[in-house]
């Protein structure tokens, strides 16, 4: 790697040098600045006050994001480990709404996706700590994720039916119009949102609904209780104890032996 | 067991072969196809312009599931174990709604039932572990399940009170017509839906609503609590398997030594 | 104690005989009539139609709770012990509305209060396990009694101060009239049931409102998280294992030692 | 310290003697009064009937805690530590209001911050156990704010993103006017309050928030899971003592000898 790539990457993606630092945090004021100006932009009596100014103002951030974009592409030896990140997928849809806005109406609005690159907020402070405890959260939700597959299976198997019995029993009167409409009141329900845009009417809906709801109320345990479990896991074998003889860590806090390979902790 | 049923029964019950396989994607498809025709059939515009096709196609599928259902009779040697199991149930029901609709107009909206049929999906992907993990959840609800039933007998009798309670205080002018009604809005609040539909209005109803709320607030808990605790258990003990050395058990899953003594499993 | 009331107290208070299983049983079966009748006569189409024949069943219950109340009085050697037990009173209470309608049109409503008398469901059908899952359940109640009277001043705390500045900021016309009435918003919002029959108007009102609704739904996890410890805590302490020297109970699963005495386990 | 210092100390800082705990109970109800005083004061009938009974009245329980927030100045060695610590703030803005509404009318409504004084509460009653609980639930908050401050950049970049998106989707008819609107909607749904007074109206935008209702369903699951294992740590080790022996921490509080060595504590 070249020494100006070198420099560069030292500035774009660490923040250990006062240089790094300082990109950062003006990076965050962009990124805060840019999602400002697109939310007032949207208010009806700003934007016709200002709203030439807003424009310019988004298509100097489009800019500068898009060379800063263009600098993180060179600044690392495998573009394309870079592009098809998490980071660099949110980076690169925090682009392109202002493009198409020159074809579609409107669509800046998606600048917001912008706000996503808040999450790059954690490297200007305690940096370390808070990414580790992102990283128990990510962790949980990628060790969580075939249980909450399952779960989800479930639930839309439920709504659907839900839906179709409900729109059966209720019919056009109380908003059950058909299946689809049904199973949005079915998702509006069991997720406890509970609009009131569509109600059931007649006694036997209400039954139903509310053994749906009590259904409902009580199955929001599942995903917590997985959740829970995974987190607590990852919580406590991040214990970085690691076994003297095999190395490995994730050994339990009360674990007298190592349970790898049988050697004393 | 005759040589063709053996095969029949590999092909369907099974997914080993490519054949089994094929057989399972398929019967995927065909229940997500008939799950979406149903679906937008019921909307007004789609029915009027393309009824007679959506019902033609709904009467393939049944034809199809009714073949497949029989099938699955032939391929084992105990029918009535299959007729009676989870998934044997699951699939009468889908076939029944189109054929109670020669009779009861409007009934074949029930045909959404076989998205239940969606959960043999997890035979085609890594059927290993999502059976697994769909075990852990079902070891989890059936452990918790006398505490859940002393908690809803708990619930039941508390949204009555508070029904009949609130029916007494709001009288007719709120919606709080009679005790049934009363009863839904307990549940519909309790479970914190909240529609809106029906609203304490008088101080004093409100002054106890609002003691509801708090309560179903917290209540909530109790379920989330019972399903993290047995989740967390079926989680970990998955495995019965006790330690040949001292006996203990409670070993993690991925335990190669016993964390008490030392002593390989 | 005498023999009759020895056997009167074999057949109400016990289930191990034929006749203490009968009368158990008939008893569900009564409180269940007696509920469904309340809850049938307060709809006003089926009130005036039969009107007359559910007050007459509603009194011959009566009269047979208050002769069974009376027999329970009798069957026990300190009838203040039952009287002030939680059946005791609930039995009571079922006992007292009718009696009051005399006097006061409509409590007769207050009947349904004898759906909590369903509790003792338990003891006809496998009773150990029932009656100590909901052990389970009330000792962590009890538990995390001093927890969950902090959380509740928290919440009332932050409910009033925030009911007060959203009536500053709301004003009158959005509903937020008074204080009492601003504090009713806040609690149907923090607990999100969210009716919607009064709703933040002005911007200032809804940011604010967005505060709190993300404080709430994280709040939320405070009792739950309570609850969870306690339940975990109260099930892993079940286990029936005493220590052989100082006879104590409620061992976690992996001490090797007991902590009460220091002896092996 | 001076001897009348150590005097007045004794009676308001703490309840250990007579003197002290009386000024505690008078000290609570005169906190109570002046929140109801407020409380009534805002509903209009009230106000109109006796208005000036309770200005009065605010006005003295002004003047009486100012007294007391000197007195409490004087009675400590270094002020500053009381003037910033969580409860001298609370109390300074406990005063605030009603000087502040000589100028600006009705902000003395903002007296009811006075409800959070109200965690003195806890001085009179069992103090230690109380006090004790109160800061496992603090140590659980602190311990986890890392992971919560992650979970909410998270979700606001989240609830930005999709108010977006349904302000693109759903435009004016729904009452998705511009951004900030549509992001409290946003809000409002994904911590399932749902007031209703914005909802979806087209099928795109009604299956968009189908997805974001169940997303925030399941997103519930993660700072509950958080705060369950927080608080779960804070009870068992808010005894960091160590076994002597061996060294191990991680005792329970009730444990008096070792569980992993036999030894006492």
């Amino acid at each position: 790697m070249k020494a100006w790539q070198q420099r560069l990457h030292e500035i774009i993606y660490e923040a250990d040098t006062p240089a790094g630092k300082a990109f950062d945090v003006l990076l965050i004021a962009a990124i805060l600045l840019s999602v400002a100006a697109v939310t007032f932009e949207s208010v009806d009596q700003i934007r016709q006050q200002f709203g030439t100014y807003f424009r310019i103002l988004e298509w100097f951030f489009t800019v500068l994001f898009t060379v800063e974009y263009i600098l993180r592409l060179l600044a690392v030896q495998r573009p394309s480990k870079y592009i098809f990140s998490f980071f660099g997928i949110i980076d690169l849809l925090a682009l392109l709404p202002n493009y198409l806005s020159i074809f579609f109406f409107g669509t800046q609005s998606l600048l917001v996706v912008r706000s996503f690159r808040l999450l790059r907020i954690f490297r200007v402070f305690k940096m370390g700590s808070y990414l580790r405890q992102a990283k128990v959260l990510q962790d949980a939700l990628v060790a969580s994720r075939q249980k909450v597959v399952v779960f989800l299976v479930g639930v839309l198997a439920t709504v659907f039916t839900v839906g179709a019995l409900m729109h059966l029993i209720e019919g056009d009167k109380s908003g059950f119009t058909n299946i689809p409409v049904s199973v949005y009141w079915a998702i509006v329900t069991m997720t406890t949102v509970g609009y009131g845009d569509i109600a059931p009417q007649t006694p036997l809906g209400q039954a139903f609904a509310s053994v749906l709801m009590i259904l409902g109320y009580g199955v929001l345990a599942v995903p917590t209780g997985i959740m829970s479990v995974e987190i607590a896991r990852a919580s406590i074998s991040t214990s970085t104890q690691a076994c003297p003889s095999c190395t490995k860590q994730g050994h339990e806090q009360d674990a007298i032996f190592c349970k790898y390979c049988g050697s004393p902790l």
